[in-house]
């Protein structure tokens, strides 16, 4: 069966493709009073509630790899990533809004994976898909998604909240996202090689990503930690600062320490790294520590909290308490297992824009 | 003096001279609680509106074209075409969120140009930019802007309310944007075939655009028309149906009637044609009537009122009467000035897939 031409459908005809399948994220979502089909999507606010916004772009070659990711998987991770700034706010997330800019080689089949994958997410968040815009693009797959949520002004947290003394507490795990990227890459690369080379496949020669398939999902699939706001509501828990991991722990760490006007210290023997992380680092000889300080991408959630609310969170066994809050003068720094301090103002995080 | 580039800054150095830019656009929004530099924006609803949203992508080479198009045009351009979908929805704007990823060939001083140009925008519109995105991009230069806007539940107009009987009203003129490209395009072919063949740069032979200046502003600088939602607000008029007119007159009225389930009536000689539209039609042996009703982007207002409120909008010297809403069956015409009925259902408007 041949694939279909998006040029045979025409925009009109795409964008009615697109409704049809995430006309399903609207059920859930009964104060959405317009959605896909007029100039802008309207919703009724909760009374007394604020609206929490942002913004997150993927971008072909920056962000991800075709070679090396399902567009179903590449559609539920943008839709992952910003659920996870929304809950970093402490908020719950509600609609989505999705621009996407098509290179004319993908066909109509290509544009409903990455749109079933972000339909399925969108459905497990609880996120209506309200609209969009659609375009060809000259070059590479662009996807800019825009989400927004709600929260109560007494559990809105930012990253500016948090005092010495607190708690500093990370959810999840570590480095695996980084982890699984250079497998993927290494992978990408033999595969590159033997066409190069003009060589047969041999599927032999290639790793068993079975074995590492935990740490190759946090990259291609991660999970936005809407668990954890929904188990903060539940129990009357709002960190005093959170942000969400994506640049790597240190250089968020960084951010919600100077967004609070506060030091910290952080102790390695306690930082969650991914154990599939450390097979693969063992496997690349490569750092599985320095992945989870800089390689990024975890989106787990970094927060803080008065040492007062420790009984709270100590029967969770996915939140790890990793440090403290200190006073801006102490800086920030990691204690390693040997009891070195190390300042982690001097570890640069990811940066698009250098790399 | 050499141009900075943006690895010298890094994302955050970047991240920081956006928002010194954009600052100034936040003193009208009181209700900002956080702006850029957390993981969401955050605001206070008005209580008891209706929240409208919308998004834009603005992709090299589809929707603009870098030799003719200077970046503080296309950052104020940017936020209007975001405006316009607002206003069709009879809303007042109120924060953008910016999504950009630049080519790595851009200057610290090239995007500076283009969030000067948003903000200068912004403010004109009363839009606080409140937050957004920002990564490098292996192609081209790529914009998202969503913006969100408020309304009444009374004052809401989506496309979908027109009636049998009620006049079909559209502000300013059309077909001026897609008169400006021609000649912009015109020109930058003659300037490319002049470096093609190694001549002199000879400034005699270029048009004098200048004469021209009006069509071309209407594709470099559109102005959303908020000075008409202000209009109706402060003379209560609630359009019964409305549309921003992106895609050319034929295409966005076809988008209305099929919402309203409507057919319509439209006539040539009513339609406000750009009167630079018209000589720059002479000039090229063009057609200035096909730019009004297919060429798209003038980001004016097609809407609809029952003709009892014709004393309302007669006074306002910027809004034409051009026809008349028919039941379904009638179709969607255009009765040109000799009389002759025109099925405007088989005009085909702009379509970035089939271009």
């Amino acid at each position: 069966m041949p694939y279909k031409a998006i040029s045979d459908l025409g925009e009109f005809g795409l964008i009615d493709r697109i409704s049809s399948l995430v006309g399903p994220t609207l059920d859930a979502s009964p104060n959405l009073l317009t959605g896909i089909g007029d100039d802008c999507a309207v919703y009724q606010p909760t009374a007394g509630m604020l609206e929490v916004t942002t913004t997150d772009l993927l971008v072909e070659k920056v962000h991800f790899d075709l070679l090396t990711t399902p567009l179903k998987h590449l559609g539920s991770k943008s839709i992952s990533v910003n659920v996870s700034d929304i809950c970093a706010m402490n908020a719950t997330p509600q609609y989505a809004l999705i621009g996407i800019a098509v290179p004319p080689s993908f066909s109509v089949e290509m544009i409903e994976e990455l749109y079933k994958g972000m339909s399925h997410a969108a459905r497990i968040y609880g996120v209506a898909i309200a609209g969009g815009d659609t375009s060809v693009s000259r070059s590479g797959l662009f996807i800019s998604v825009t989400m927004t949520g709600e929260v109560s002004g007494e559990r809105l947290t930012r990253r500016s909240g948090a005092k010495p003394g607190e708690m500093i507490c990370v959810t999840g795990t570590l480095g695996g996202a980084a982890a699984g990227l250079r497998l993927l890459m290494r992978e990408k690369n033999i595969m590159l090689e033997h066409i190069e080379h003009h060589e047969p496949y041999n599927k032999s020669l290639m790793v068993d990503l079975e074995e590492y398939a935990d740490a190759i999902k946090e990259q291609l699939l991660p999970a936005a930690r809407i668990d954890i706001i929904r188990f903060f509501h539940s129990r009357n828990i709002n960190p005093t600062a959170m942000i969400d991991i994506s640049d790597g722990l240190s250089s968020d760490l960084r951010h919600l320490c100077n967004s609070s006007g506060t030091g910290a210290v952080i102790h390695e023997g306690r930082i969650p790294v991914h154990s599939g992380a450390r097979r693969i680092a063992d496997e690349l000889r490569d750092d599985a520590l320095g992945w989870s300080l800089t390689g990024g991408e975890d989106y787990q959630l970094l927060f803080t909290l008065p040492k007062e609310r420790f009984p709270d969170i100590a029967e969770h066994d996915d939140i790890s308490i990793i440090g403290e809050i200190t006073e801006k003068d102490a800086g920030i720094s990691l204690v390693d297992i040997y009891g070195m301090s190390i300042d982690l103002e001097k570890l640069p995080g990811y940066d698009h824009f250098r790399s």
